[in-house]
């Protein structure tokens, strides 16, 4: 099989006549946004052996991770003319919020760098990323791990182990930009759920946002029991409360982007709710509900990922297969 | 101060002028119904040096028990006739269905024996312990543990260490039953929360009965996004559903019998998420919901739960003494 070698920036790579691309070593990694997921990017990067570096806002937040030993400043042209220079991988660790101010300093000063985010909705920034004519190079990411605590002091280099990274397959997207953001979920210890941008945000409206949205209405309910109540809550009280947790304005920035989603999803669950209640007054029984919720909790448990092989980023309608496939529970766990 | 030396079935008791009950060795425990709570009772009980033996009604449920060393039988008549003459404190751990036909076994075998419950509702399992002649002395409980597992299988010794447990002070409680039941509750490791029946109820259906059926709103909810919206589902969906993975069943039997107190529960959440929902809807903006959210469980992660002391069974007062100081946090962690 003929094979061209290439240099893309500072990274030897090997494309051959199939579209295969294999990098052979780790390209550098920028993190912009040190908190939790972003933090916790940068811890994981350069324990498997990425250079990376970093980027945030809040000087007190740049310091917390010097003092852990990492190359983070608040300096942001300083950070992104390197990422230009060394052709690094721009990861935005940034909330929704501030994903505009971002992108305008990254068309600034490197313009040319592949960029992926860790946001919680996908359209918005691609809209954005879009806007600013960052696209041709972008690959959206997200991955679902988190807790409830927020910063860099909350992040750890274990947090993606084992956990699904949803990853771009949106039209148009770049091949070798995608090995490379794929290889970093990977050498995070996470696995691959292939994505569009519209359907992740569909579905973590159900599995992400609403949960929190849930959490709060359960925490503000329990509470109006007094300290009775909560001195009585147990397991199911606390598990259900956990990410009412969450920073309130975190919250705000992770489910407020996704709003017409989040509505759908929280229709649902009105309707679900309004007919239990309903149900309950009228005949003192919840109905439905009881046995379709132990069902679909049975399927999640249950839930079988399989693995996505023999699509390789650049292969004939790599996209549309690698979005089929993750419809159906596919997942990538290893680039050929 | 003068004492009078009393005995109380097969126990020795010193009865003070003050009203002070000493148990000088541990009653006997018969528990009906070897599931996952009463399973953990009769461990937990034995495990402390208690005389304790057992009844299921599933004779593949009461094998299992005794494969586990634990004297259970399936025939009820024996172990209440033994409960009667070994004066045994009776912990009826059926759930709310059985409740009726457990009691009029007690009432034909075993009418004098102390009497406490498990059930997850408090005023239907005193009801009915009422209509049965059995009233005085009984002493209701709900120790605040659980999984989602259900069954002898899931019980354990060690299900209620650091635990509440709800104890009865319901006008007319007798206050030498209520010392063994209470002294039980400790002896499994749990601390008492003191409450009458009607507030237990209405605080329960806010942080135990609520939660289970927002999980299962959750679960559907989530699975309506498909194996895709599955697939990315991470701990706030995880945790949000958990016990929705509660057989149907038993989530039915502890919920239904609370229909009142869960249908103001779900009204109060069904208002908050609907003013959510519409904010949303109209600005994009989930409101007020996420800072009180935000609020209300970090009033639950900070709450103080202080020691009631100085209140002794059949003192002067003593039930609505205990019953005031529960509504305040107050816990009981030993007894004189």
């Amino acid at each position: 099989m003929a094979a061209t070698v290439v240099r893309f920036g500072t990274n030897v790579e090997v494309v051959c006549e199939s579209g295969v691309v294999i990098l052979d070593r780790k390209s550098a990694i920028c993190v912009l946004g040190t908190g939790l997921i972003g933090g916790s990017v940068l811890r994981a990067a350069a324990g498997a052996g990425y250079e990376a570096w970093g980027y945030n806002r809040s000087p007190a937040g740049a310091k917390a991770a010097q003092a852990d030993g990492f190359d983070v400043t608040d300096d942001i042209e300083t950070v992104l003319r390197r990422a230009a220079a060394d052709d690094a991988l721009i990861v935005i660790g940034v909330p929704m919020p501030a994903i505009d101010s971002i992108l305008s300093d990254i068309k600034l000063f490197a313009p040319g760098c592949v960029l992926t985010d860790v946001v919680s909705v996908k359209a918005p920034v691609a809209a954005a990323v879009g806007e600013n004519e960052l696209g041709a190079r972008y690959v959206g990411g997200h991955p679902m791990a988190g807790t409830s605590e927020s910063g860099w002091a909350a992040s750890t280099s274990e947090l993606f182990q084992g956990a699904a990274w949803a990853i771009g397959v949106d039209p148009g997207t770049h091949a070798q930009a995608w090995a490379r953001v794929a290889r970093l979920a990977l050498d995070c210890g996470a696995y691959l759920v292939p994505v569009v941008a519209a359907e992740h945000d569909r579905a973590v409206a159900r599995i992400s946002h609403l949960p929190h949205v849930l959490a709060e209405a359960l925490a503000v309910t329990g509470a109006g029991g007094g300290d009775l109540a909560l001195g009585l809550a147990a397991g199911s009280f606390r598990d259900g409360t956990r990410v009412a947790a969450t920073a309130a304005d975190l919250v705000r920035a992770i489910c407020e982007p996704n709003a017409e989603a989040l509505l759908d999803a929280l229709d649902d669950t009105l309707r679900l709710l309004g007919a239990a209640r309903d149900s309950l007054a009228a005949d003192g029984v919840l109905g439905e509900l009881v046995d379709a919720g132990y069902s679909e909790r049975a399927r999640y448990d249950t839930l079988q990922r399989w693995e996505i092989t023999g699509i390789r980023p650049g292969d004939h309608e790599w996209l549309e297969r690698l979005r089929e496939a993750g419809q159906r529970g596919g997942v990538i766990r290893t680039l050929d």
